[in-house]
């Protein structure tokens, strides 16, 4: 089987919301699965110099129009969330236990992260609501509130958002890699997809 | 006839060669006309607060790694200037001067300043090389040297760089309007091949 995309995403990231909630189907059809990493963009964005899309005059009002619009096309709900960005390490940290210790909730975990924060409007940066988010998908709270707690997990958090930034080159998110091709935004899906039917070019 | 696309470029933006290269076809297939309008991204990043895009570390490689795979995907013959980015206000000028003086050249021309910059890697920052690439196409040299120099000329480049970020909130090349709904980007394009299909969403 070949490889599945990876895919380098941040919960407070609107594109990353976009792409996740289209790409299991774009990796699907060509018989792929997808490898799911969150990370923190603060991390990211202090070493490429840069600063969350709405922050940026001009830039920022077009973003959010453009958030909207690109959720339309496919038929995904989007509001704006009131608080925005927001800080997402226990919610990346659930996903990287999950993917440890409940494989098979991980991604209805990373979608209804998403789905709280980006339809919902909830403070996805509240542990417990996190911690509610797991249990409501039949996982043992307890033991999750302890999991995202663990050095362990915090590690694997850190060293995630480590590589992206050093070995892979990740600067935003969404970013996804095909057979180590990477590809930056959520509007460049549909150029994986002709990328994976033509076989790259 | 529906309104033109409006393409809003600089010349020495990578991104807007690949979209100009495109555009008229996309744009014909919806029975649609393109107005061309050169600004000078220099303006617009100072107030947008960003600079070009290969300066940006990380995403800087990327960058000049998606410019030339962006050309690949549609056949487009691209080498990155050794020289980048150039001051593109005598290339600039000289589109406003032919779509007063000699309309029918005006895109002819803007296809060969961007080819003479992303094929041939010349310097088209030296006023002398865009006289040439005119006089080639057949319009008065002198007449388009003056022309160039024109403090009308250089008013109108002025008025639409001002146009494009105070009154339609450009803040990077390519960035095309259509019947008043911003895209920004090359990687738009086929976006506004659907919107245009579907009359919007």
């Amino acid at each position: 089987m070949p490889a599945p995309l990876e895919f380098y995403f941040d919960f407070s990231s609107p594109y990353g919301y976009v792409a996740a909630m289209r790409i299991d189907q774009i990796a699907a059809k060509h018989g792929r699965g997808v490898e799911w990493k969150p990370m923190l963009l603060g991390a990211v964005f202090k070493v490429a110099g840069s600063q969350p899309l709405t922050e940026y005059p001009l830039k920022g009002e077009y973003s959010k129009k453009d958030f909207a619009r690109s959720a339309r096309e496919h038929n995904i709900p989007f509001n704006m969330p009131s608080k925005f960005p927001l800080p997402t390490q226990a919610a990346a940290r659930g996903v990287y236990w999950l993917q440890q210790n409940a494989p098979d909730k991980a991604v209805l975990f990373i979608k209804a992260v998403y789905t709280a924060f980006f339809v919902e409007d909830k403070d996805i940066s509240a542990p417990d609501l996190i911690g509610d988010i797991a249990a409501g998908l039949g996982v043992d709270r307890a033991a999750f509130m302890q999991g995202i707690e663990s050095a362990e997990i915090k590690a694997r958090l850190r060293e995630a958002t480590e590589d992206a930034i050093h070995k892979r080159g990740v600067f935003g998110s969404p970013f996804t890699f095909v057979d180590g091709e990477g590809f930056w935004g959520a509007d460049r899906l549909d150029m994986i997809d002709r990328w994976l039917t033509r076989g790259g070019w």
